[in-house]
């Protein structure tokens, strides 16, 4: 029996799924994979750097108001890591769009320190993915972050597990859920505010919810994607955006009457050896293709390789469980 | 760089397009994997057991009629293994749908010489999985079959390599081509023998294009999955099973006219820890589920897990070159 240190560097909402989840599977984790489990560290914004070496009560961690009063409380990751000794850290925290910082920089001290590193932060790959696997290869660990993507669904680890041989040639998907909610909304006869409405009750918006609605959400993943799955760097500034503000309800309505619905698709495709055009912008979809039908919160991929005419992925109606299950799929695939 | 010996076992459509792939790949499976090949045996009902210790020439095997003036021809397959002494082979022989034979007696003889044992055939697995699994395990080779499910789509790598710690409950999915066309065939007016007739156009139907109409192609896949991922041994006799020879024309029409798709869906779900309920029958799909969008030849298949609501893998319009990488992945991966 194998018994790990691991830590929480943000405790937001999938911050705690993933407590809740990983306390959900402890006996199964110890039958299958003689593993047990202690979480030594946590860190936010709000809490600042807690150790807790026999590990935090699980109860104390899932009550937001109720961390830290028997914990020491340290100045910074350095010392830490020191005291938290974490064999495997989950960075949580919120996305930086401009740069990834400073999770990039949190993840390259984790990762310098022997702990593998796993992340649902797409900065952390859009800006830091080299770097970031580069000191995971000489530290000997691990960098994944399945969780970015679609909210769990194997897709980076489809790539790296199951398809040698093959080659990406394009991929093109449904990437941000709110504005899929916005666009229903509004082919239902709704207006745009009604649908950010609809979606933010639906807790699925960004902060900012521009950032869904003008197409960076989608851009970022798409900047992500390219540079894991093409291998090419792609910036989001590189990326010919366009948002779905000006969509209007009539078209909407029309379109999914005709059974050509009107969806935010992003697309990147490789163009010679190194070179990637990506967009993001609303498209007419027709009836066949693999991203029309996808309705409400879930997301796709679409893949066409050298090998294969086309491979979809879809996730449906993913949740916070299945996002924090992105991240306990990193650990255990890190761990094998 | 290694250089090793595969033999193919069956030279049929799928055998050749494998020999085209692996010629098609070969200068990449040189520099990504250090791996050179030689096909140093080849078998077919109509050949006969082939051996040729230098390796095959390609372009005569892509040629049926100018396969085997040079090689030196054996009784069975125990003289073949022993002059052929292969590292993996290739099995894509036709289906025994009773018994899955002779391919599982010729896997175990290939498993127990050593060699990887890569088959295309449904058969092996609905009747022989656990013991070539088990044969293999003794050998230290690999029993693998990804190309016998959704044509090469990654199903049975993605719940070996990329869920961990996940638990499957159900699968459902669109596991036969043929039944859809004729479907689509009616949908647009036409009549079932001229769909029968589209079908075997498109050169998707079974030998007996009745084993695709009453559902048995689609019954051995659902049974080829139960046991793999859901672990639970599950003979054909036991799927309740209805074709697609009782639909009208007019209700399919309807049916799509209104959004809800009829389609031939095949399911299983676990009930319990060891009893499955499976079915394969014609099902009406609302526009929502993730099968209604499958068209024409693609297949799919939608998985519920306990950390994911839903996950949908579809694989468009699958060619011979797509059933191929199946093979060339298993390959490769065994190998790792």
């Amino acid at each position: 029996m194998r018994q790990l240190n691991v830590a929480l560097l943000g405790l937001g909402n999938v911050g705690r799924a993933l407590v809740r989840l990983l306390q959900a599977k402890s006996a199964e984790l110890q039958r299958s994979y003689g593993l047990g489990y202690r979480i030594t560290g946590v860190a936010s914004r709000r809490l600042g750097w807690l150790v807790q070496p026999a590990g935090f009560d699980i109860a104390e961690l899932l009550n937001a108001d109720a961390v830290g009063p028997d914990s020491d409380r340290v100045q910074d990751i350095h010392q830490w890591l020191d005291r938290v000794r974490p064999d495997a850290v989950f960075e949580t925290t919120s996305l930086n769009p401009e740069s990834g910082q400073p999770a990039i920089d949190y993840l390259r001290a984790v990762l310098s320190r022997g702990a593998h590193a796993i992340s649902a932060n797409k900065g952390t790959v859009v800006y830091g993915y080299e770097a970031l696997t580069e000191s995971a290869r000489s530290a000997g660990k691990r960098f994944l972050f399945e969780a970015t993507f679609l909210d769990s669904a194997p897709v980076f680890s489809l790539f790296r597990e199951t398809l040698p041989g093959a080659r990406l040639r394009s991929f093109s998907g449904i990437f941000n859920s709110t504005t899929n909610v916005i666009i229903e909304t509004m082919e239902a006869g709704r207006g745009f505010a009604e649908g950010v409405r609809a979606a933010q009750e639906l807790g699925i918006t960004e902060t900012d919810p521009s950032h869904d609605i003008d197409g960076w959400d989608a851009t970022v993943k798409v900047c992500a994607a390219t540079r894991v799955l093409l291998g090419v760097p792609l910036l989001p500034a590189q990326v010919s955006r366009q948002g779905i503000r000006d969509l209007q309800p009539q078209r909407l309505q029309t379109a999914r009457a005709e059974g050509k619905p009107i969806r935010l698709v992003a697309r990147a495709r490789l163009e010679g050896d190194d070179l990637v055009v990506a967009t993001v912008r609303p498209e007419v979809l027709s009836a066949t293709d693999p991203l029309a039908g996808v309705r409400g919160t879930s997301l796709a991929v679409h893949f066409e390789l050298d090998v294969m005419p086309g491979l979809t992925i879809i996730s449906h109606r993913p949740n916070l469980m299945s996002t924090a299950y992105g991240l306990l799929a990193d650990f255990l695939n890190a761990l094998r």
